[in-house]
């Protein structure tokens, strides 16, 4: 039994480790802590987890102890720096679900987020965690990837893998629900500016770009990336269609072999016969997905709830994984899981 | 033909304002004037409407010109208080879409508002514009209702005439679209907050319950009133459900008579068979309405677009009746209404 | 350990019957029962629940066996008409969700029901399943609620027991997810139809509203009742605010304590201090209620998921009771339930 | 002023056609054919029009008079096939809003749409009515585009222009509000199924593909195109995003100058500076549009509503080219265009 830190936890995506850990049947002990929220309880932050978790309340960032096992991380860009190498150093495990350590390269982060990284060598020290596709937990330091990496990266690894001679480009157009831009208080998140709308926004400009590129290209040739990100006006889940263009032609029980040896004895990735509704991985830690090909193009769909296999069910995965757990402790909920432990 | 002035012109209701002086035939100038849009232009403010209406620049409302024939305020409570007394003293007409001149009496506007009303005596030289119950048209200056009030009132005040000595209690239950909150930064307007949702709010202290009751009470005893106000998760409309408890039983028959003698000729209220659908009525000036007995209660259900008929459409149709111009003249827009001027 | 059948097993409601089931410790076998639906497995009929439960088919209803030791039934209006006699006669335990036996009265349910009912005598012989405020459950058969009786029901019990005398009217305007209207092929269900609005529906004619007030009659005086429902375009949830006149003044402090001596120790139901926020409750068991007096009048409002607390959730919950169990088992699922079984 | 035939008036592009007509200034009747509905009035099937235009009775299809100059046909695909050849033979226009006339060819329709086509002649004998794109009204019969074609088209035509040799490809990723499926009464259109949900559907199978694709290599060599197609959780609206690969770079400044050239002066596109938001576009006849590069990829997203510019809208900018008036005749509404005519 485990001792774990969420550092950040009142946010959206806080909200899940914290479900996560009370259900989780290895974790015995867990401290919140945050800025703005410390004092107060996860009760007056999360009125809709009365009665269902035990109440507790939050302390101060600056009061953070280092006696815990795992420490996640849910904070804004730049925040995690502050953290992350002490915690390291006490010989702690960390799951970062912030972008501060998603990058290898310490100039390219610099470049891609405007700010100066203390801790250069973590960047290379640090296991990204893709769960489905990450093998090795060999680093004490896990960074989780960002939403629209978990869907783009799931559907197109298996076809960066087998084709990595023949891919043209790969193009990710995907939409994500009005969550992932967390809880700030700017006009465009309002409600009556979402509503009945959509909009895409950072195009050619998103960081995940450059996080899915520098994934992507660990399998052979510079692949020719582009993701376009859109705002959908609902309030979770992330649907992301990707096109790749090959320079020859494939048949679809090729692709298929393909994907079923990458995902098959998966639970968490549902390969379908037909394109995913978003609605049924919402509040899931699933990832459901649609392979077709069309002469030489292989088109994915694959949805994702973006709070959970985006973010915080996929660290919970990754924890269960960096401790050598069963991947689905605390994620999914039904009898069996809790009567095997 | 007249030149119009436009207070506060940036808001969910200044921007109908806007399309509907742009349109109305009688309207040959209009000027906006607004506090932090001023210096920008129509289309920085509203990008949708590009190609729709002429663009022209937003003024600062301390240089506001007291040469205009019609004001429009649509500005935050307190602020009408300040240009309403020079510009009627200036000889011009107001239609004021705020608060600050619905209440008649000086000890209630003070008690629920908490401000001082430095212009007492235009508390009774008004005219309260709820345009289908109101036949005098004998000031400057008019009170646009409030948008719950506009569906309550025009549920109500046909059996609160009738009715008058029988009425035990009236209750409205209602629900906006989440536009009513207008623009504000603040977390409960959110889309996460209120997608998939619904909360009542302001229960039993609601400032338009004051507004109502003073206006049901015109018809006779005072009236055992309540109005409950919800958060419906869509951008605009309120859908009211009026109860009416008698002290007697009467019949569908002679209910239906009433309001059909009352709105039967009203080119805004359309008398439905069964309960009006929001969708109906949004985007429109219409209020639709069903009006059911049942033994000794009355049951009636209204829809109205908040910013329109509870806004800016009812505000426009005040200005048609105090200059004596058809009513829907700049709110419909169908050929007939401009090829008849 | 027990067998459980499900009849009806394939539309919304079933759907979380069938995840319940899964995850509750006492139940070692479930059956599904269907028409339409038999010879499917519950993947077909419901994707999401790929990897998630242990798939299995779909029986025909032909084919229903008697040796289950509990029966719930969600089936049409009529429908369990035809199977509850049978399973009763068998010794084993059914809970209606349907709404077949929830009226005690023979000429009442066929007055209300337009239908003959060929077992009257259970129509006396079984428990109205209102599970905070049912304490016997000494009967087979259960009639579990309506979803919108739930609401109302457990917003206005503590009062109409404690000022039975002093009541002029209870009146409830609720709110419901179009998921309360199944997935009939109807075009007012159609999405195009429901998006971005809302209507009144069988407004002095819901058969619900028979219901509740047979239920509010056990507390006294015969009580002047009115509920007029509407459809809110959101998938699940029932919003409903109930507003009761007395003939005297009370305080705050007096109905809080009433409610607080009614709920307090409900692990379900969690009185709030503001005005609940329907989301807080989607997807759970719990019933969110405020209450607040105003003067002569208290307004209580409250949510509840209308496939979970309003159908199934409580069916499960009157299973527990039923045989003596906690009540949250299979509802609630964190490690706590689990480890405590 | 000319006499007009609406055929198939009764679902959601019909009720536009009905609301144009009403308000064209150079209309002065018009009838509505239909099949279900007809018998019905206007009130009937459009509540939401009673008061705002003026009633009449639907004709059935099979009293078809023949001496209106124009024919709108809103039918299901197949069914235009039946009309058109007679109207045409008597020497009136056409235009059509189904897909029967869009193919130019009779082996790519028959094996597109597996129905035989009796007027192989029209298909060659028609403009493809894409208003800003079409220059030659030259025929009675136009072939209104798909709503998805309009959006694509319009979006990567005029780099298909001055790129014609350069292209690799071209793929739209466009998402449509569920009124594109029409009324069907089918469990996929379900206000239950669709809410909170997405899903893309007919991969590499949509007609539409086809049809833009005959258009695209209008321009040259044979494109490299591809569709995917997705359903929105909203009433109307297409928002589409292309991504264009070439085989060189490209500055920005180029590709601006060219879609200013296409653009510039067209009353219904608007060419904006950062991606368009759907809800501008919604209620009206524009399409917005916006085109960024990177290195030798160019992304346009754009945004129309899908019944307007997707269908009726278009239909009636045609009808006005087709006229030689001036094209925004009836589809605007603001007093210039009433005052010039």
């Amino acid at each position: 039994m485990i001792s774990v830190a969420i550092l950040g936890g009142s946010g959206y995506t806080g909200k899940y480790l914290v479900k996560f850990c009370n259900q989780h049947p290895q974790i015995d002990e867990y401290t919140i802590y945050a800025n703005s929220s410390s004092g107060k309880s996860i009760f007056d932050v999360f009125p809709d987890l009365v009665n269902d978790i035990e109440n507790k309340f939050i302390k101060n960032v600056s009061e953070l102890d280092l006696f815990h096992d795992v420490y996640f991380l849910a904070l804004p860009h730049g925040e995690s720096l502050k953290y992350v190498p002490k915690i390291i150093a006490a010989g702690k495990k960390v799951i970062d679900l912030g972008a501060d350590f998603r990058l290898d390269d310490y100039d390219v982060f610099l470049k891609t987020y405007e700010l100066d990284h203390p801790a250069e060598e973590l960047l290379k020290n640090k296991n990204y965690g893709l769960a489905e596709q990450n093998n090795n937990y060999d680093f004490n330091l896990i960074a989780n990837p960002g939403c629209y990496p978990t869907a783009a990266l799931l559907s197109s690894i298996p076809a960066a893998k087998k084709y990595s001679e023949n891919i043209q480009s790969i193009t990710t157009v995907a939409y994500s629900g009005i969550s992932g831009a967390g809880k700030k208080l700017d006009k465009s998140l309002l409600f009556s500016e979402n509503y009945n709308s959509v909009k895409a926004y950072s195009v050619g400009t998103h960081r995940h770009e450059i996080e899915i590129e520098q994934e992507l290209n660990k399998f052979g040739n510079k692949i020719n990336y582009s993701l376009t990100t859109h705002l959908l006006p609902v309030f979770s889940g992330i649907y992301s269609t990707t096109i790749i263009h090959l320079d020859k032609n494939i048949s679809q029980e090729e692709i298929d072999d393909e994907y079923n040896a990458e995902y098959g004895s998966s639970q968490f990735i549902r390969i379908r016969e037909t394109p995913p509704e978003l609605k049924w991985v919402i509040g899931t830690n699933f990832c459901d997905m649609n392979v077709k090909t069309l002469g030489n193009k292989i088109i994915i769909t694959a949805a994702i709830d973006n709070l959970i296999k985006g973010a915080s069910g996929q660290a919970m995965q990754n924890m269960n994984k960096l401790f050598g757990w069963e991947e689905s402790l605390g994620i999914k909920s039904n009898k069996e899981v809790f009567q095997n432990v």
